[in-house]
């Protein structure tokens, strides 16, 4: 099936529980089925590639306040709808074990694992004042050149 | 036209009136033109499949809970901005029929009648805990690798 | 690089700054490229076309109300997440100068003077009660089915 292997593109712009694992479980999909898969993260997005830990940085004072605000990494992630105050996720993720199923955290390893590119947008990293340390490693940098380059290689581009 | 006619695919993740609207208003669209239509329920867009009357099933406490929040089917459905209470949607409707203009109830009649091939996210499905006969009948029940099989054979695949 | 121009197609469903932002920053990498790029606007996304001027225009309640409701223009987008009550915005824009970078008002100029076509959806139109006259001048009026034409011609199509 060498010959047939496509390509494909997700931007995940949503930092939401529920978007980040559709995005997750098709990157996983389509990297299971031997197809070179890219995410870009962008705006809320990029939380689900925060590292759990406090990082210092000089940030102006609205990036502080983004960066205290939001989710640092993706086991801190809300659902869109049935959040419940935080304990949406901590519920889902009872019923993913009880079910079998992969949590977000096992979801992301995967797609590490299966060599889904994972690519941090620079752009909306300078608005929200995210620097790359506080990045998960291995996460790559680009802007909206480099994403449209992919896309105009993959057959299938979504953006979540 | 007919070696010119294309596949569409839609994932409609969203069970926002609004956006399974606009979900609809393309598949109608596509399938008028004489193209191939699929689309894939997951997560709050199942909300939209589901029956309107109660069915007993068993379920996970978390998974009844959400059975019992969540609409049961498309005439339920709540918008994703200017909801009022659910007052918005009875009011869309409303200016719909006075605009000539379909319903949900009739775009999905419509695409069914048109061929509109409905798949409903088993994996979802067994998270939210949604069974097959809570769901209504003529949709057909699958995976991600049946919708990237579709998608590599498509030309248009958006993320609802 | 003539003979690999492509096309994109973008359909901005949404209203909020920043998947507004998300979608002309999208649009104007691409047009820079040398692509043609279309933007169709529909629902919520249609508020970043409206004059920011009152025009008065003859409506159904619901449509009078939501024409008062929503925000007149690029301008006055709210942000999906942290809008803290329309200060988001404001910060967002301080942020985006202070940056070096572009406001919405900004891209929206520049996808104009690149070329980008903005279509609005009559169908939407008719529903929300949006008036030709309400909308920036330069706009063009289409339904799915023009939508679906370009998105055939086009190897990127996305759905914001």
């Amino acid at each position: 099936m060498a010959d047939t292997t496509t390509k494909k593109t997700i931007i995940l712009f949503s930092g939401d529980f529920d978007k980040v694992m559709a995005a997750l479980i098709i990157a996983n999909g389509a990297a299971a089925m031997g197809d070179d898969v890219t995410l870009f993260f962008t705006f809320w997005g990029l939380n689900a590639l925060r590292r759990p830990e406090k990082i210092k940085a000089e940030k102006k004072p609205l990036q502080g306040m983004f960066g205290r605000m939001m989710p640092r990494g993706i086991k801190k992630l809300g659902m869109s709808k049935m959040n419940f105050a935080g304990m949406g996720p901590v519920m889902m993720n009872k019923v993913i074990k009880s079910e079998g199923g992969m949590t977000l955290q096992q979801l992301l390893d995967s797609a590490i694992e299966q060599g889904v590119k994972l690519v941090a947008c620079t752009l909306t990293m300078d608005l929200l004042g995210f620097k790359k340390d506080e990045l998960l490693d291995g996460v790559e940098y680009a802007g909206v050149a480099a994403y449209l380059a992919e896309a105009d290689e993959a057959n299938v581009n979504l953006f979540i």
